[in-house]
């Protein structure tokens, strides 16, 4: 449950290559940096190395960005990038929602008690309805309608507010409008978005209905990064519950809301942990 | 697990209307029948009325024929079709198979211990790779080979077995082989196939390959009536397990082994319990 | 999820005998009573018939009184008592809490969107923490501080706020104290708590930090009746979640935290909708 | 699902110090060896570092000899224990039943399609009822009785078995009688057996029965090393599945059986993949 308070993270990718665990170790070794866990895979079939690593340090003074440069020289060699988060690091978060609020909900219960390691730095909506619970948590709410012909003036609000922020993570908790290519661009890799369907199953508008009109016996949620392909984006969490035939299409509605709240905030969770990597079309996530 | 050894179990349906549960637990009274457990559905959205009903008759001497005359004279006002099953009744069962073997293996080991209230009369593949398994279970293994011409004239033999043996129900266990219309026509609904994914998710061919591409974190598998239109039959169970991207496809094929055999194994038992009603596209299945 | 709008609700329950459903479907029959689903189960080992009835009515002006007291009729002459709810009905609900707020939040959100048919009418803690959340829902918060010489004292407060609100259910949603014998006696049948593990297992206090040391691979919750003998009342629901060496007793605490919201919730709405019966230290549960 | 053909796995474990990684993954990288998967897990509780790592030599002709002698210099460092399998390994095991055969077949099954890398050398019973299974699979079957006064006897004849056959691991798969004190200690970290509950609920014998009067919703199976003190041995894995009311104890029986399967198959897998530590009464499970 999230990294241990007083442990560093170090994510690293790059092309598969002999030797990539050990630059990484090695140096860590050297730094005396005392590693609690580790986790490394390395794809074979699209190619790709993947690590994470939980340390903290030994030696008193930690020296970030001697660590920082020092690890950049040797990364270098492996064309691989990486990232080093700090204990108690808490990513700075926008929400955007519509009218249903039951992630949101969840997402701010999450945050009030500490269990995410987020801030939210603010809620934007195309509806006015969930200005209230966002006062009562103490955070701004931005209400920015849409209209067909107003998509992209919108769409620039909602980025100006990304910008202020510094949010590093936007979360789509049931926001029910189509965000524009440019938009998807910009957020590439960061914006997870909730679709209240096991994906690839149910794409598009009321999947709750698709889901009746076929008679299925499981409905399900996933949450992905998104991309330019609606409900296609790679995928990082999906949950699933069983129904019946005494459930009508509401009923879905009604009993899907717990199995979004948590496969959203599952996949919130592995994000700000750093334990999810984009890896063309799909993700590595090390899970715990 | 399993209708009780000493019950009776009567089943009912037709169009929704005022007192259908009456005329049916009415009679049981009048005949001295002790009902153990009934559950009823009325479908307010597709219309259609669903009854199953355990019971045992108080009186020695129960007369199966005189009960099924009796009850059909009351059912006739309502439109009502009924089947009446007796104690211990086995239901009679071809199943048919390629190349893979888990889920007849699956089959056969329940049916040997007596779990699944069925006679296994035959076996049919078209292939011969499993006639030794068949052998050792001591059951007749036909093997009809296929080629595109001879499709028509495979499932004539097909047929013939089906109806020599009297079968109720046919088990497609990983039968890769797509039925003509016909035969989807004459086995409608008494033809149960499982599909490895959680349809409507990845149709066709090699699901979980298409499952790998997609880079999903839950397969699955889905046992269904056929009907002519491939993969599209009213669902009766589905279930599912995690993956991860340390999954290939062929790691797919072998973790999927296991909740294909569980779901098609559920699916038998509902239907040869008689838990499972067909209405329209979809069931309506009085799980335990 | 939860009763149609419009429909009634009829569960009954008796000592086991021959005509038992009849002497139900055949007076909702006559009353004119449009039955749209039915569950009825007779435990041939313990003893004992239970039923559970959804319907509406057909005629128009449907007269409570005149079927309570036709039906009491029939049902006396099988000892059979019952309960007959309206549609829309709202069960009166008190919650009790200690610090943790992680279930009463939950049933909080369940009740502001109207998921779950009660009327919380008060919530009763023996610390001040959870107030302001009381507060933000608007519903009165009486801070009842206890010691070991002032319990039978603050018992009696409790006991008042029950009363004077009409509540018909308790809710124990991690109150941290041991209720006295008479207590529970008063509540028999109406209060359910939620217990963090998988009962019988992990009794009493601390029960993550039990499941830690015997490093088990599954932690739990157990929502069920209480009784004054702890951790051991009838059983409602319970829930389940994979853990690993990597989860500390910590982690245990805040991995459960959705276990426990989930199942609790749960065994609230089965108990509201009238789907469990108290039978014997077990429960007849008509699921969904 | 398993190590993939041309992989080796090398596993340690050591008292918990600084450069417990490196001193792995530095060896590896200079014996050119290209690691594909790799977990490590440092437990600030109990202290102990573990560590398993896939890999693939990059050079031809891996000298096995020369790997090993070399890393055990520098494991003497950090009193470390390593264990290296080359690829393709199948481990030798005997496997000891009763007259229950769901877990046997099952296992039985998976080694004729060689989903498990094991090799299933001889199987012993107290009871003559297998002895067909065994012998279509081909396998050498020991009926060996035992009575109160034959114990000791008996369990030297099983004991010879084992180092016959050079079995690395004992599964207890369904094995009805508790083992000697020496015994168990003689099997110690390489006997699983699988006992029907969720362990520590419902020790001893006839756990669904017991489940049963308790009234749970919830059934399990746990897989666990054994020691000598009777289902308290370190646990490897756990699997759960519903219950109702409807479930009588001969219905938990058959209900489990499936569960039971599951859970003891992928502890063998886990087991046989060198995936499981122990590590005091816990273990270390790198699951995939």
């Amino acid at each position: 449950m999230g990294p241990k308070e007083s442990n560093w993270i170090l994510v690293a990718q790059c092309p598969s290559r002999l030797g990539t665990v050990d630059v990484v170790t090695r140096f860590l070794k050297e730094s005396r940096c005392y590693i609690t866990e580790q986790h490394s895979f390395d794809d074979r079939q699209g190619g790709g190395f993947f690590i994470r690593t939980e340390f903290r340090p030994e030696a008193e003074g930690f020296d970030r960005v001697a660590f920082e440069a020092g690890f950049a020289e040797r990364a270098a060699e492996f064309d691989m990038t990486f990232e080093l988060t700090a204990p108690g690091t808490r990513m700075p978060v926008v929400i955007m929602v519509s009218r249903a609020d039951h992630c949101l909900n969840d997402l701010l219960y999450r945050y009030r008690i500490g269990q995410l390691p987020i801030d939210i730095c603010a809620i934007v909506s195309n509806h006015p309805d969930l200005a209230s619970l966002a006062e009562w948590h103490g955070i701004a709410y931005h209400h920015f309608p849409i209209t067909p012909e107003s998509k992209a003036e919108q769409e620039a609000k909602v980025w100006v507010v990304v910008e202020e922020t510094g949010a590093e993570l936007v979360i789509l908790a049931r926001y029910m409008r189509v965000l524009s290519s440019e938009m998807c661009e910009r957020l590439s890799g960061r914006a997870i978005n909730i679709h209240h369907s096991l994906l690839p199953g149910f794409k598009g508008a009321k999947p709750y209905h698709q889901a009746y009109d076929k008679g299925v016996k499981l409905v399900g949620a996933t949450a992905h990064y998104i991309n330019d392909d609606l409900d296609e984006g790679p995928i990082i969490t999906q949950g699933v519950e069983s129904v019946s035939h005494t459930d009508y299409p509401e009923d879905l509605v009604a009993k899907g809301r717990d199995i979004e709240c948590l496969t959203l905030a599952r996949a919130v969770a592995l994000h700000v942990e750093r334990r999810v990597f984009l890896h063309a079309s799909r993700t590595v996530v090390f899970d715990r």
